[in-house]
């Protein structure tokens, strides 16, 4: 392709995103094909010859758009948001265009200097002390990884230098409550501790962590011979925004010498108001903190911010330093390619400088802002009607609410008629829920934060939960 | 920001790139600037107020070129290639325009199926049987840790699920050349097998893990009680290209029950070209494969093809199945977040369908074989240069090379005057070369394969090559 050519595909493609953007509400929000209806547009083999991408705006509109799930929707309520704003599209754009490799300082120093200064950009927003320093990591899934990965090498005084997990006498154990992320779980698998050796700890009624189970829990396994190791403390469960009691559960992953890292992947992007802060009380005497950036704030994923106290451990755990990596400069410079899992990694910090350029931190706190004063207001008429209940508190922009009709009491089938609601509102395309269960009870999940959903768009799909349940 | 700025500040930045990218050869390869340059020009504290994008191209010249590292500059010899092509640029601006998850079937059929589509094209291109089912992963780093996981889970019989790897009686030992890439080691020390438990096996004149020395070291750990659980063959080593005898390291395990994964991370690219396919004879017999398309192909990066033999395998040991992630079509549709590390995922498949529907295999492979003959080129000249030595075969794009001044031996002063000859050449700026250790000499390495290096770029590099020997 010749720069001219890639001018005036380049010019057609960001013409057809706003177009898209602009025309978004008018599309189902989520995608109505059945599986297996856009691989059948796909020709089976790959073309031999090339041809020039003029028809590409064609073939997205007609072979891809349908099978798109539009998370940018202003119906979007579904999982929690992942926002791609204008803004770091532009920013994708030239991060492509750039082609920058990010592992080293060397393969690009300005890669690595932006997500420097970005990242403590990030920590002064969301209200963090200078002791802790910011990398980007893809996912909060791959953060919650590597923290327990640097927990299970303080813990042994890095094995993986010896002879590995399997060579330590001790049983390493990992904590977490039984509302955390599912990440979590994976995380301690795949790091070798095993289900076995992951506690998920009981939570009160508003599914949040009870610090005195957490405490017996360790005492137990310490007197089993045991030893605590990680201590996963949750700022805004995926299924509600439950609250754990992250101060009380540094006192005693601190009394037990355990990591403690604080998966806040959603509730950390509120840290930007201050007036959230006191939901993670406590966090300094975090060792690890995950929030992701691409959620609500709307860099767009890949993004996620990841915060430790102790760079020299995390680098410890994750460094390599063979000769064909090696530079003149690496005295002097950070190589990210020692904070994380991969090796190689794309220029991401072009995403939150470009954001934060064009909206500003007021801007930002007052959409988010916006959204909580809609999740209030959603709050209140759902508590206003006698048919509905609400399952769990809303802190932030998630409720958990159910339908009770008259006379109807828990069980399978009042389960299933919530089920039903949430299809009949995602079948009729103008509103995306993702239903989840909650303390055994089928809930309907309702979570606000599109850039694009405006008070307008909650009362309408309020009004669409009401008649799907009359249904 | 409006749509309508969006198409102002999108319009001007696509022009940005294409003109950056057609004035790439005036810029020094290697970024010049001091370390802490880029980030004395950046604010310590974010924004309060928001300012429009307009001036973005104005500070991305000033402030992030100097800064760049250029991979897509035609004097880019260093590490391996990693193009990002002008198709794979407007993929990722649709990607970003589009900003749909990929992490279920559900959260974007569309980015689902055409990612079972390119994968099987890929398939398909590098000659490889139905028996593989291909997933996109980040990086081959991160996809060979999928494969050690993979592989400790089923030689203990998934012990994920129980105790973990600290709870398994027997050591299990990952096998891989001395020649192996650093992520391989890391992968094993983050899988939890330790330093200890990981052989480097020697290697032979040519830099390829001696068969025999495998076979001897297998048999002796399981003599001594142990268990050999996998094995990492390397067709195309980073520092020489090397090409492990996949067949026979397939045979022996295959023999011990090992797991057999192949690191093609840049040589799996030349493997569209049918005549290079020999290159990793046996690999038929290999449970996973990883090869990169964002490197010599030009998807740009991330893009990482992970292909394995047995899905279901690898969905157990991935696998999470929390409430608030299920949907209606689970049982007929892949859902890719149980398919490697990360749950979130970006619409990347789109990269692959661009590039090779705007190039057609044909002028791919044309675009390999002229970089192999460049290489070939360079191999002939240096091999009739009496002051020059090659210390490797050339079997694909990359030359390892060291200039001996008549009279000189080896040593510590020859390694720093070949030390010194690599950095004048980076320091002229028209090319760019990262130096090696290659059986404890010092090397300068030589890898040929950016978009637009053409057989010019090389002659020119020889010549700088010969101008820095002579100072």
């Amino acid at each position: 392709m010749t720069p001219e050519e890639f001018r005036s595909v380049g010019h057609a493609l960001v013409d057809w995103i706003a177009e898209y953007r602009s025309g978004i509400e008018r599309l189902p929000v989520m995608s109505p094909v059945a599986p297996g209806a856009i691989r059948a547009q796909l020709p089976a083999q790959p073309p031999e010859r090339g041809t020039p991408l003029d028809s590409i705006v064609v073939d997205l509109e007609r072979i891809i758009l349908p099978g798109i799930t539009h998370w940018n929707h202003p119906g979007f309520f579904a999982y929690f948001p992942s926002n791609t704003s204008f803004a770091s599209v532009l920013a994708d754009l030239t991060a492509a265009g750039l082609g920058a490799q990010c592992m080293s300082w060397q393969t690009s120093p300005a890669a690595t200097e932006l997500e420097e200064v970005m990242m403590d950009w990030l920590r002064q927003m969301v209200g963090l002390s200078r002791q802790f320093t910011g990398v980007i990591q893809g996912f909060a899934s791959t953060a919650t990884l590597c923290a327990l990965l640097c927990a299970r090498e303080r813990a042994t005084n890095f094995s993986q230098d010896r002879g590995g997990l399997q060579a330590e006498e001790k049983r390493l154990v990992v904590y977490a409550s039984e509302e955390s992320h599912s990440s979590v779980w994976k995380a301690a698998r795949l790091a070798g501790f095993g289900s076995d050796n992951l506690r998920l700890i009981p939570t009160d009624e508003n599914h949040a962590l009870i610090a005195k189970e957490l405490e017996t829990a360790m005492q137990v396994d310490d007197e089993r011979g045991m030893r605590p190791c990680a201590v996963v403390a949750t700022t805004g469960t995926t299924n509600s925004t439950a609250l754990d009691p992250v101060a009380d559960m540094a006192v005693l992953a601190r009394l037990w010498g355990a990591w403690l890292h604080v998966d806040a992947a959603l509730a950390g992007d509120a840290m930007i108001l201050p007036e959230c802060r006191w939901m993670w009380d406590g966090v300094e005497g975090a060792d690890s903190i995950v929030l992701n950036p691409h959620k609500w704030l709307g860099t767009g994923s890949d993004l996620s911010a990841y915060f430790v106290r102790d760079t020299e451990q995390l680098i410890r755990t994750m460094s390599t330093n063979p000769a064909y990596l090696r530079t003149q400069h690496d005295a002097h410079v950070k190589n990210y390619r020692d904070w994380g899992l991969p090796l190689g990694r794309r220029f991401r910090a072009l995403k939150l400088w470009f954001l934060l350029r064009e909206q500003g931190v007021a801007e930002l706190q007052a959409r988010l802002r916006r959204d909580l004063q809609n999740a209030q207001w959603l709050k209140g008429v759902v508590d206003g009607a006698p048919d509905w209940q609400r399952t769990a508190p809303v802190h932030l922009q998630t409720l958990c609410i159910r339908h009770i009709p008259p006379g109807w009491t828990d069980g399978a089938e009042l389960d299933a008629h919530n089920l039903r609601i949430a299809a009949a509102v995602n079948h009729r395309g103008r509103a995306f829920l993702t239903p989840s269960i909650l303390k055994g009870k089928q809930i309907i999940r309702v979570s606000i934060g599109a850039e694009t959903t405006e008070r307008r768009h909650v009362e309408a799909l309020w009004e669409e939960l009401q008649a799907a349940a009359r249904e």
